[in-house]
Formats: structure tokens, C-alpha cells, sequence
């Protein structure tokens, strides 16, 4: 994301200074959105049940929440690693932007492990809360999908059984997202310059969960879910976390990895296909940002 | 809307890239923009009747939703076209900033298309919770007026029969937008640059929202509402859908059709009498931005 | 406001063209401003009782719809006159940044006639709504202090009959404002370039509102509450209007006048005793800003 | 913060201007800060027990209040004294970016006065809605946090008699403002130009309050927290203010003191490992950016 790569072309560093950029970029978003959700779900005073923790007021903590996470995330890496904080970006950039694929893996451990970090964050920080919230319910801690949300998702209830459903909302959210990355950082078209387009790349994540927030809990990072998701698995939340089971529901885990990896290419893909391929044409390549050029368009 | 036109003249692809641009702008706009009442309705657990549906909380995340999907449709589509994606915002740039009127059905058809097709997409992820929320309040689809106004308006109760306010309603609503459009986009008067022209161009529809969105729903813009009120009708709301009758209204659909229609060239007209006409006789034509000019005025 | 002037300096209209933009950004201000606590009074669905109508959630609509509201009457008159759009900034820019005392009263008049017709035109969108809130309420208009508040602003009960906390209100509220306005358009300071200030100063606002706003009503601005307070003074909600009375108070109307001029004054005094005297010996005058410099201080 | 320095450096007013604009800009950070939690504890209509007074709807008054307190803080004090506003951020600057530790001394005494008046003045402005509000409850000042809270912070209830909880807090919180910081000032990254920055330094405090505010209310600021605590103190809430104490904790004060100051430095070290060491060996040092760079690590 974010104009990385404008302003120099050395990576004197090489792939060990992008991977900690990827870390700590991931490890803000994650600090700050499942903080956020802590907040909603059992901060505030009066916070209760589930039908509060995701009233309309706390929903919108929750969005601007995750979407100022990603705001910062973005800022905090964008100079370096191009701050994809996201397997399922890193993924759209390599298979549409020329990203070499020997950098994916290495990246998305990287954003693995800060993802995995901040969820152990945001439980020391919040223990207190989640154990009183816990206790004022009275349940255990793998009973309580209220507290597991803090971490990572689950579909909602109305999708019964149904994988097809989260999966669905999975590749719709996550190609919205890319769509409107590869949209906000293509000079050939109307990308925000003075470097504001990451701040429009975290409001397209605070849209997103008031648009397609509610299905699935808009996980559309498989880092974002499995890391914190790992971490409620070794702290007590059991089958909940891992492989994602309850009563309506058995082993959702894959699903918001496998959904947003499929919506990032499906929403690069459109994006080429509808205004890629007229830029390129209108505009010629753009010397020096290969990156952000389609080869086989020209 | 939003700059374009400053940066390549070529139009080397010609009408079949602006039409690709148009479709897909819409596409976001209305896909965010709907999918966001979709979570306001039926999405947040505790969801339930209308008048929760709407209330504070809600608006402010359907009034959001609605501007952010303005923010990003224009992104997407404004290197290209310019992004009207809004039929009411091409006949006001035929009327007032020499679009040519050969493009306009072009425009308005691939608007339609392109609402539609998210309308369809809207539908095909809520369905779930749509027919959730329709069997907690056991209503059939046809007599469920909160779920139809996930995908398009119709007018507050207060009302009554008359067909004179909600057009009213309709005409200022559209008026303010194109007025401040035109505002935002003239170079002359305090345009934003750096390209966050479409950042706040989003947040117009955002305080629209706020501030006329109770009366009718804030179409503002035929192509929304017309396409997602096509699919409903397709697709079981009946009567509500089209020709959009209920209990204290019958045939409405019209008015976000005419309402918008007539408002745009009013916000146009008033916008050119009031501060067109004054920065064009100090600054004189810009040269090489005939679009932004009103020739009768010089 | 908002780094006009920067641009020309021909003033080929003269100050006709100046009215004309007044007029209309102070039009829009209004319009938007009232319009949102028409919705969060009367337009939604569940409105109800004073409590409910400035309850947290409609407290927000309110911020953002006048904070937005400021933001695109700046974009709309920045570029011709300044865009002033109340009296407060216009006396605060006479008395400290040399704006032409002969261009005071009519810039005040320009505003206040404004302000008229967008209260007259909020009313005509909002009749219905008005009259159902206050049927369902069963008071009669000149009883109705809520719908009253959808135009012109009244003191908190706590005040008792006393002046003195409303006027210190307004005084600050304004103070504040003209203070930040001073430093958002000071390009010896950190003003926003790429003609984002008009943004930055319609936050102003909504942080006043979020800040300031429940005292009061925080008009900070006496056209944007005496024309409508005159509007609804004609159109039957008698002494609450004028000369504002009601059960806790006497003659209201003249505090949201009064002390917004003072605090203008003193903000803009403040600003440049603490920071305008330090940024002008720094950096000396800056030729062709007159309009930013204080001559008594160099 | 902000970009000073970028634009001169002769510092002809010397450190008085700097100490000048420091204290107005904690003047106009406290104020509109305390002034948006008055609105929610004691100002909106309805207000009442705490529970209701940190609801989602208030608490998104206040996190957005707060957070552009900061922005404008920042805008009024950018181009003089770098706008720290905050002793924290002072020590981070002092120990990882060269700011001269001789000022140290003179920047925090000048934020605390400004952060002390701007008390006063929410104080004076208040006090009518704090009587009412404590009137309603039955509470004398000194038995009053919700009215205290207005003011200073103080940790949940559910941390029990821990210090180690809120401390935990102040550190994650604050370190986590001053690693975005960093980020957003070091033009070797991607800092946000046109003099946006302060915008954008806003909202992490914003996000901060909505993903760590609820846990001790978020006050990431010595000065912030300690110039209203001793207001308050002087004004009658007595042991609640100093030392703090209460039903569940004894001696709080110096947590809000103490975590910020460890914090600030452990945000700083980390963004200089993970990024800053990055880009200071791909770009080398950049001239004449001194307070930028970290000197060790060339």
C-alpha cells in the first residue's frame, strides 16, 4: 500500500528491514482494532451481553476502531515494506503487481507473528476486564464467544450451518478492500497525493465494517484472525478458538483465511480488468513504478 | 467529479473505458452504501423494528456508510470518467459544464447497470440475515418495508399522501449536492488538491445524510435507487418495490427519479449565478479546462 | 477563512461578488446546520422527548452535521470572499487581520439574510415533520422548545435565570473558535495547504459542538441564530423566539449575539499575543499578506 | 510534532516564544478535551449515572473529542515550539531525537500551567451543569467521580486495588503514541505533507481512546492529567483528587505521571529498531533535519 517505493529504490536493507516493518505495521493494526473490540465488548462500564457489545454505538467504536488501525499500520510501514499487513494484499500484489513470490511467505510470517504479538498485548492489558466481564456473565472462558470476539470472528448466527454464507462475505469484503487499495495507490488514476493515501486506505477498512461488518466480523486479513486466534487457543478459550466451533457452527477457522485470499485476487482482478487495463491504455507504462504496472496489459 | 481531466486529455480508449468506470463506481458506491443499511437493519445483533433500525446510532452509521461509499466510488472511478456515477450529476454537467449530451444515456445506462449488479451482490450476502429478520418479525418480503429500504427509499409517514414533500426533499437534497460538488471541483474558487477532492466530495453525501436523510431517504441520485428498486422487485418485495406503494403512499418510485433529476440543474444553476459568474469575471476562462468553465458566461 | 486571497488579488467584482458568496456559504451553513438537528429532533424514527433528542447518539449527528456544514459553506465562499459566514469572524478579522471596517455591515447583512432563507427553507422541507413531532407531543408550536431548537439555540435549565453562564459560554465557545481559525489560516505557523483548511475549521466546529455545545446550543455565531431565530419568531412559535423567553429565562436572544462578538475578539487577541507576536518577529512580514499580519507588531 | 522547524530556524524569539506557545496549546488541548467529557458526564440531556455517562454514544463524543483537541493543540503551537503539549512526548524527543534536555524543564512547567487554567476554565464554564449533576445524584463534590472524571482519570473498577493494571495501560497506551508519532513526523517514512500531519497525530489519540481509554481513561499525558487533578483538588473533590483514592484504589496519582514518562521512551526505542534504523541506513542522514534523525545510528 501507500506509495512505498516513490521515494527510494536502494532497499540497501534488503528483505530484513521490510520484515520487521511488516511486523510492527501488523502488530499496530491488531494492537489497536482487537483493542478496540475489548473496549466495546467488556471496557466500557454498563458493557453486558452480546446484543449490547454490538449495539450501533459500539459498532461504530468498533469500525473507526480497526479503521484508524489501519490508518496507523500503514503509516508506521508504508516507507518501507509497502505495509500490506495483510497475506491476502500480499498475495493481490504478487499475483497482479509483479510482488517477487519468494517475498510472500517470508511476509506473511512477519505479519503472522506481530498479529500474534499484539493479541498477547491486548490480553495483558485486558485481562482484568475480560475475567470480570466473564465472571458478571458467568461463564467460563471457553464459553465465552463475547470475549473471543475481542481476538477474532465467528459468522453470525443466522447463517446456521452454512460455510457458504462466511465464505461469501469473506471474498466480497476482502475484493472491496484490494479493489480500492489498487484504486488509492494508482497515480494513473486519482490516487491521493502529500501521502493521505493511508488514511483513505484504513476509512476503506472503517467502511467496511459498517457495510460488511456484521455477516462474519470482517476478519479480510487471514493474519489479523489466525494470530489472535492462536493466542486465545493457548490462554483458555478451547474449541471456540480453535478450530472454531460452537453451537452453530464447526471448524470456521479456515474460512477467514481461504475467503480473503480468494476476494484479493478476485478484487485485483476486477479492478484490472474495468480500470487497469483503460489506464494503461490511455496512459502508457509509467517508468519506475513497475510495481504498480499490469506487464501483460501493455 | 474529482480532477480528472487535469491529468490526460487522450481519451485514447474512448467511451468504453468512462462506461467500464461509470459501472464500476456505481458499483461500489451502491454495494458499501446499501450494505451499510443491510447492517443498520439486520445486521447488528439486537436488530429489530424500525424504529431501532433508524435510530441515532444507526443513522450515523448508514450516514458514514453512504459517504465513505461516495469517497471510494469516486476514487475508483474518476481518473477515468470523472466519476459522476450519479445520473443526476451528468445531466447537471451537460446543462452547465458542456458534458456531451451524446455521452449521457451512455453514462446514466452503465450507472444503472452497475447499481443494480451491487444491489444483486448486496442481496446475495444479506439474504441470511434479511430472511432472519423477516421471520423474527414475521412479515412475508413483500410487507417488510425496513428490509426493502436496505436497497432503496421512500418517504416518512408524516408525510401522508402528499407527493409534494418528498420531492421537495429530493430536489434541495440533490441541489446541495451538486451545488458543493461544483464548488469542490472549481479550481477557480478553493478546490481541495492533492486529490482528497473525492474524500470530501464522500462527505457531502455524509451530511446530507445527517441533515436530509429522515425525509425520503436521501436518493439523491436515480440510478441508486432505481436499480436496487428494480432487483427488490424481481425479487419478491412486490408493490413496496414497485411502483413503490404502501399503506399512507402509492406510486412514489418516480420521485427519486424526477426529485434529483430537477435538483441537480437547480444546484447547478445557483452555484454559477452566485459564485461561477463572479470567479469567472475576475480570473477570466482557465485555459485547457473547458469542462470547468460555463461559456455563456463570458 | 481558508487561504483566499492567496490566489488573486484582483477583486475585478468588487464587493458585490463578495456579498453574493456570503450570502450563499452562510445559505449553506444554515441550511445544513438546522437540517441536522431537524433529523436528530424530528426526523427520525423514535424521536421523541427532549431527553431522547440530544441523547448521545443524536449529539453526534449534530457535531458532524454542523461541523460539515461549516466545512462546505467555507468551499463554496472561500474562493471569493473570504468565507467569513459570520459576523463574530468578520468583526475578529476587522479588528486584528485589517479587513476593511466598510465592508463589516454589509458582510453582516449578506450573512443574516443568508441565514433567513436557509431557516425558511429548512422549514419547508421540515413542516411535516415539525408538526408531527409536535402532535404527537400535543404542544402547541410557541410551546414547542424542541422544535424551536431545530433553529435557533436557548440555554441549558441548569443556568436558572442566570445570564452571566450562558454569555461566558458563548464567549469561550467563540473565543476558541476564532483562536483555531486564526491558526488554521496562519502560513507562518502549520496551516494546511493543498486548500484543506476549510476541513480543519469545519472541525473546529464539531469539536465545539462535542466540547461546548450542551450549555448553550453553541451558536458562536450570530447570524447562524438570529435569522432563523426571526424565521421562527414569523412562523408561530412566538416569545421562544423573541425576544427568547421561557419558563427558566427572559430575553435570550441578544447573549447569542453579544457574546460571540466579544469572544471573537478575545480569541483572536489571545492568538496573537501568545503565538501571532512570536511567528511575525521570527519570520518578519510577509510581503502580499496583508490580510494575515499585524501591523502593530512589527 | 509537526513539521516545525521544516520552514525556519532562526529562532529569533528563543526559548519565551516556545514556552508561549507550549502553554497554548496544552491550553487548547485540556480545554476541549475536559470540556467534551463535561458534555457527556454533566451536559447532554439524560445524563446521569455513570454507567450512562461512558455509554458508546458518549464515548465516541469523547475519543473524538479529545482527539481533535490534539489536532488543534497541535495547529496552534506546530510552527513554534513543535507542539509536544505533553511531557511525555518531550522526554521521547529529549532522549531519541535531540531535543535539547535543557529545555525538558521549561516545556513541562509550561504545559502543566496551560493544562491547569484550561481546567479553570472548563471549571467556570461547567460548574452551573456539575452542581445540577451532583444535585440530581444526592453527591457532594468529594464523593463525585463521574464529575471528577470530567477533569483527571482513574482506573476501572474491576482492576481492583492493582497497580500494575493501569500502569500497564499508561505505558502500552502512551508508547503507542509516541511509535505513531515517529512515524507520522519522520519524512524518511511516509509522514503525511500539506501540513496534515497534526490532523493525523489527532486521531491516535482518537484511536487510542476508543481501543485503550476505558481501561484508566487514557490520559497518555502527565501534564494533561496533573494540571486538572490539582484544580480539582484546590475545588473540592479532595482525597479523589490527590493522592487519589477511592473505594478500590489508594494513591493514584502517580500512575498518569509515571506510566506515560516509561511509556513515551519505550514507544520511541521501538520505532527507532524497527523503522527508524531502516530508514536512516537506506537514506543516510537527512541535512538539516537534526531534530529528526537519530544520531547513534549513523
Amino acid at each position: 500500500m501507500a506509495e512505498q517505493g516513490q521515494r527510494r529504490h536502494g532497499y540497501r536493507e534488503g528483505l530484513g528491514g521490510e520484515l520487521l516493518a511488516e511486523f510492527l505495521g501488523t502488530f499496530v493494526l491488531v494492537l489497536l482494532g482487537c483493542a478496540s473490540v475489548a473496549v466495546a465488548v467488556a471496557g466500557l462500564p454498563g458493557s453486558g451481553r452480546q446484543e449490547d457489545a454490538f449495539g450501533p454505538g459500539n459498532w461504530l467504536i468498533i469500525s473507526f476502531g480497526w479503521g484508524f488501525a489501519v490508518v496507523f499500520g500503514v503509516y508506521v510501514a508504508g516507507g518501507v515494506s509497502g505495509a500490506h499487513i495483510n497475506p491476502a494484499v500480499t498475495l493481490a500484489f504478487a499475483v497482479r503487481r509483479a510482488f517477487p513470490w519468494l517475498k510472500v511467505v517470508p511476509y506473511v510470517v512477519a505479519q503472522l507473528v506481530g498479529a500474534f504479538v499484539a493479541a498477547a498485548l491486548v490480553f495483558a492489558t485486558y485481562r482484568w476486564a475480560i475475567d470480570a466481564f466473564n465472571a458478571k456473565s458467568g461463564l467460563a472462558r471457553d464459553q465465552s464467544l463475547d470475549t473471543f470476539a475481542i481476538f477474532a470472528t465467528f459468522p453470525a448466527e443466522y447463517f446456521g450451518g452454512s460455510w457458504w454464507g462466511p465464505l461469501l462475505d469473506q471474498v466480497v469484503g476482502t475484493g472491496v478492500l484490494v479493489l480500492l487499495i489498487f484504486a488509492l495507490i494508482d497515480t494513473r488514476n486519482t490516487a491521493p497525493s502529500a501521502n493521505m493515501g493511508p488514511f483513505l486506505i484504513g476509512m476503506v477498512v472503517t467502511v467496511i465494517g459498517l457495510s460488511f461488518g456484521t455477516n462474519a466480523g470482517y476478519a479480510i486479513n487471514p493474519a489479523r484472525d489466525f494470530g489472535p486466534r492462536l493466542w486465545t487457543f493457548l490462554t483458555g478459550w478451547g474449541d471456540i478458538a480453535l478450530p472454531g466451533s460452537y453451537e452453530w457452527f464447526s471448524w470456521y477457522f479456515w474460512i477467514p483465511i481461504v475467503g480473503p485470499l480468494i476476494g484479493a485476487v478476485v478484487g485485483a482482478v476486477v479492478y484490472d480488468l474495468f480500470i487497469g487495463s483503460v489506464v494503461a491504455a490511455r496512459s502508457g507504462p509509467e517508468p519506475g513504478r513497475a510495481g504498480d504496472r499490469e506487464p501483460s496489459e501493455e
